[in-house]
């Protein structure tokens, strides 16, 4: 397991107290997320759509697991005492029974069924679930657990100080990994490579992008096209430790310099420089905006004065991360989540530069007592030549 | 994009054809594989689960993506003409808006509800929909897209070929990748190494186990254990190329001989040795046995007829393969679906070894007019030793 007991516990007893004052007498939860943060069970295996995982959290005592036999083996590794198997998968009953008899002891059973949530398990089992239970009924707990998982553990911070430092290290080499005339997906693949070298457990997300006044968009896989002298290469990586994420982009000029820094090669145009220094001192103002008690909204006006209006299509300037690449707030005007010590952000400013284009910067913040604490080594202010 | 456009005509063709046939006039779909196989859409991007994204196929013309605008770019560059996008996220309407405008004009609208599907948008916003529409029925289209799915083209087949062929070529190479001594983390890092520079694209999945006798589970994420001599090594990966994944395991023994094949080492014990010949075994008696007409219940019998009786938890012997790591069907002995000419599937099967370890073998086919076509490079009958 990649935690001590200790913090499952300190997570139930929050989740517990919260359900309390919500009037939850369970929680019922089937997301790979959500799982793991109760019963410490972390598999790759979440890849295969086939079987449903569940847990329930009593309003008192430990987590119950209802799982397909194949996760026994590891469960029993976990802190979690009452592991319910079946055999999976199932002609008939995929888990339903074990479900229904453990829910049926309930009668207010909290569910993700709002923002950013989605129901692992066939929508049909739940609703037959919902008919059945005539005596348990199930409400939105969207917000208890977004509210939960908001702010990290000094143990979870930890992991994901590594694997930002892990992925900044990565992004050091660039000047050996990147090189004019190499296609693009040659070099995301050489960064690949660089992450896991560098100690990256996975590297479930790599996007980017490269042109000669920035990238049209942030989430197209890439091409074989060559990079070429006057490129700005950008890539943004969701590497991962121990299940956890880092979420951060860095931007790469092609000078065409001779010795690997740029030195003798062309220089950015004007549009890219200024669009550059724009974002870079709006992630300073996000830097500065971002203490407890401030709220989303406020971080996100802050950068915003900073950026002016802007037409790009991403929609917000940051948003949690930890077991997700993306998690709940939204560094958006109308997100009034408030910021509190632990919590875990990144600051992704976006703008439009000249003919269409788009530049994006992105840095992964601790909210702390005071500045934030940064877990990426901060992006120089000038934009790196290669 | 990843294919012509004359497989995308193809693909709605044939899902107009079977929605006439089960009466649907819309189908109305949010999961990643669903939304790729009528758009051409792919990108690493939906790890973030912020965003809805959403596709409408109608019983005539081509189908309706409603998106977030970040995908606007990427997805014009598909065959879709009507994309309807909005900005997300957005504080209270995801794209309701857009999706109760164009799910309005159906009647009787197919979602995926039954056996391995997700509800990949929030169950509050799909409760509204339907309270919301009173004049638009939603039916279960589970089968609908399982069946359609299920046949593969030639153009993905030779995808699927290629990555099966990367996979094979980085498994070729264990007698330089592994040795004793190596952490087990350490050899799961080099295999993912090795795959990427062998062409893979992505390693969302790489599980594996090592012990004496075979190994406890087969989901486990990688421990620090140094490999020992006399162990068996396994590694089953499912690594993707444009979107398309392989599916299958290797087993290697850790013999101790001096020049990397084994040579002058040790030999397994004779209940290894035993149960990978069964396994071998009952993977031809599969291959024997996968013909169009059979049924996933007549491969898994005529498998379970050379293992015998099992007490392991894997449930099933293969399953198919294509977008996802695993597709329905399963090969298990209530599953009646019959093979079609173009299928993809793996044979996996696994069996119980002295001590309460297990032992897996897997095979990638392709279903044929008379044999099935391997994809795999067939495991050798003898465990390889290095």
């Amino acid at each position: 397991m990649d935690f001590d007991t200790s913090e499952f516990e300190l997570r139930t007893q929050r989740a517990q107290q919260m359900m309390h004052a919500a009037g939850f007498d369970a929680l019922f939860l089937m997301s790979e997320p959500e799982f793991r943060y109760f019963t410490g069970f972390r598999s790759l295996f979440w890849q295969s759509p086939t079987r449903p995982w569940f847990v329930i959290v009593p309003a008192s005592g430990k987590p119950i697991a209802i799982i397909p036999g194949i996760g026994e083996p590891l469960m029993q590794q976990s802190w979690i005492e009452d592991i319910r198997c079946w055999s999976s998968p199932d002609a008939f009953d995929d888990g339903f029974s074990l479900l229904k008899s453990a829910l049926g002891e309930f009668s207010r059973v909290g569910v993700m069924m709002g923002r950013e949530s989605q129901l692992r398990m066939p929508l049909n089992d739940f609703q037959k679930l919902r008919l059945d239970l005539t005596r348990t009924r199930f409400a939105d707990a969207t917000k208890l657990i977004a509210e939960l998982r908001f702010v990290k553990s000094e143990a979870e911070i930890a992991i994901m100080g590594d694997i930002c430092r892990i992925a900044c290290n990565a992004f050091d080499q660039a000047g050996q990994l990147f090189h004019i005339g190499q296609p693009l997906n040659e070099a995301f693949r050489a960064f690949k490579i660089e992450l896991l070298k560098q100690g990256a457990e996975e590297v479930p997300y790599l996007v980017g992008g490269a042109g000669q006044l920035g990238y049209a968009d942030v989430i197209s896989p890439p091409t074989a096209r060559p990079l070429a002298q006057g490129d700005v290469l950008m890539l943004d990586t969701g590497a991962t430790l121990k299940g956890y994420f880092c979420d951060f982009d860095r931007n790469f000029f092609l000078s065409g310099g001779e010795d690997g820094d740029g030195a003798g090669g062309t220089e950015p145009d004007d549009s890219v420089k200024q669009a550059h220094e724009t974002l870079w001192l709006a992630t300073e103002a996000g830097l500065a905006a971002a203490r407890p008690g401030a709220t989303c909204a406020d971080i996100f006006i802050a950068m915003r004065n900073i950026i002016g209006p802007d037409e790009g299509n991403v929609g917000r300037y940051g948003h949690g991360l930890g077991m997700q690449l993306t998690e709940t707030p939204s560094i958006i005007d109308w997100d009034n989540t408030v910021m509190r010590e632990g919590a875990v952000m990144t600051l992704e400013p976006s703008m439009t530069i000249s003919g269409g284009n788009m530049l994006v910067h992105e840095e992964n913040i601790v909210i702390r007592d005071g500045a934030p604490q940064l877990l990426t080594r901060r992006a120089s202010r000038q934009m790196l030549a290669i």
